[in-house]
């Protein structure tokens, strides 16, 4: 999402360099114990606890950042919340346990807007069958809800960024664009179309979907939270191919369809660079019938030379064979 | 820590209800799934994960209200914000394993101020053998570290507030007083004495006998965060018993006693009320020799009626017999 907020800063501060290289900048100064399976890079990471594969993610909501409270209610907020760490789970093709939250509000901030809070956080959790077990509290300036998940494999192996093969048909499940469209709905102060609105308020994460693509075969899997070419590209960076979208294959829904002709947007570039809708996407081989909620939109293929022959410097996602020249993605912290 | 900006607000907001009152409030509202084994309340939760006992715990510092950044440095956070969810963890018996950590920091913040704080969240994670594993970022008004941490068991039972029983000696390990007396000289606007404000900045907790605690018969454990006759009043309330501190056993060491007297203030004011310094206080049986580390400070006995018979009314903590009229602790929401 943008921030309205933007203004020149230091280059070397948080908002100088971009998210993800400062997030790589501390990765690299954390050196990982025995116990750790998978390392921080992907949806979430894999620790052994006394053996057992417990997977584990943390994500902040901050306010005027990530939602906003004359946008957004209080139940809203922690639907998203909740949602955007459980989709992270099951992006690795984890059950969702439990969730621990950490809130920081206002003082002056009303007891029922905090227990609504809690309410969305519950509801969200309870359509995974997840329990919050724990939380804490503090007064601070301004609302933020830091929401962790913790989940189970069941023995299975997880599902990593990393796996797609060449050959593999990419498939998503779950809405692209909708969220952002109703972002753009509630930037220029408009309600409606409400459900766009909806979308943007209180993501309908396709969390069945998700999981049944870790038993179906995914060869890999991400949830769309910064955009489907952004989340693309990290799956075609981690598994070293290339990933071209088919753009005929994605539907461009009525709402959205009409939203961006009154707006004079391309509604592609919501569907390609939106992100909050927790989608999902994940690549199989190319002859397995894909899970229910899955719908083919492209192929893995080689990574892509370019001209001098430096792979480094060439595209890690097309659409329809070319470099997508439009929005791709957004950064919270940019 | 007291809060500089504690003003009026209305009753029914956040600061009006005390944090535990709001905490209590949200709990209700959360039902706890089968693969809950120790519901909110404790110092950490434990779930079934894979039928393996996990235990989790989160906890956030916010800067102003925990922490102030002309007081302490990125390094010393990283430290004090690990500390207090790797305290919990071991307060409860369990072996840390893995930290996740959200952060929110201001737009100019340096990037190498970031950075050092990972360093000090990782420095405080390897002095128990755990690892950070992943994290989130994101701008904001108002420096937030909000740290969960996962944690095993190893086959023991998690050691409750709930187990004290009557008869039982308590016992310390770890400093009292010693952050709230460095947080006395730093509000006076002092550096020195330097042992007391280095307390304050980076808690140097006793994690080996905690967790030496849960393996040498402690009925009951619990971490000092929120003072010790705060937190003695919740071991007590949980094992329905009465606690009486013999304050002959508290040593008040040099630089708090000298502090205390330039300042005419009650050196057992910070003893038996400051936090932040991440002690573990336990019960054993009586006649059970002390894991290393740990002093006896007083005993579990009988609730103590009142005199119209309503235990309720009871005190639950007392030091020398005598309920305490000084300073008993405090919240951070206040």
């Amino acid at each position: 999402m943008s921030d309205p907020s933007k203004a020149s800063v230091p280059a070397d501060s948080v908002a100088g360099r971009s998210e993800f290289a400062l997030i790589e900048a501390i990765t690299r100064r954390l050196p990982q114990g025995p116990e750790v399976v998978i390392a921080p890079g992907d949806d979430a990471a894999v620790v052994l606890v006394d053996r057992t594969p417990t997977v584990v993610t943390t994500d902040v909501l901050v306010a005027g950042v990530h939602f906003r409270t004359d946008w957004s209610g209080p139940d809203d907020i922690g639907h998203r919340a909740a949602a955007a760490s459980l989709a992270d789970l099951v992006a690795m093709g984890a059950d969702p346990v439990a969730l621990v939250v950490a809130v920081v509000a206002p003082r002056d901030t009303d007891s029922a807007w905090v227990l609504r809070l809690a309410d969305g956080l519950r509801d969200e959790a309870a359509v995974v069958g997840a329990s919050i077990v724990g939380g804490d509290l503090s007064s601070g300036d301004q609302l933020t809800v830091a929401v962790t998940a913790v989940g189970e494999l069941g023995g299975r192996p997880p599902v990593l960024r990393s796996g797609a093969r060449v050959g593999d048909q990419v498939a998503v499940a779950g809405r692209l664009g909708w969220a952002e469209a109703g972002l753009a709905v509630l930037t220029k102060g408009f309600r409606s179309p409400r459900a766009l609105v909806d979308a943007y308020r209180r993501p309908e994460v396709p969390y069945e979907a998700g999981l049944s693509a870790s038993t179906s075969g995914a060869h890999a899997m991400c949830d769309v939270s910064d955009g489907l070419l952004a989340d693309l590209a990290h799956v075609a960076s981690s598994s070293a191919v290339t990933i071209d979208v088919e753009s005929a294959a994605l539907e461009i829904a009525e709402p959205i369809a009409s939203v961006a002709a009154a707006y004079g947007s391309d509604p592609l570039a919501w569907i390609l660079g939106g992100g909050h809708d927790h989608a999902f996407i994940a690549t199989f081989d190319a002859d397995l019938p894909l899970p229910s909620g899955f719908d083919r939109i492209g192929v893995v293929a080689e990574p892509l030379p370019t001209p001098d022959g430096d792979r480094d410097a060439s595209p890690e996602v097309t659409v329809d064979g070319q470099p997508w020249a439009g929005s791709s993605g957004h950064s919270h912290f940019g």
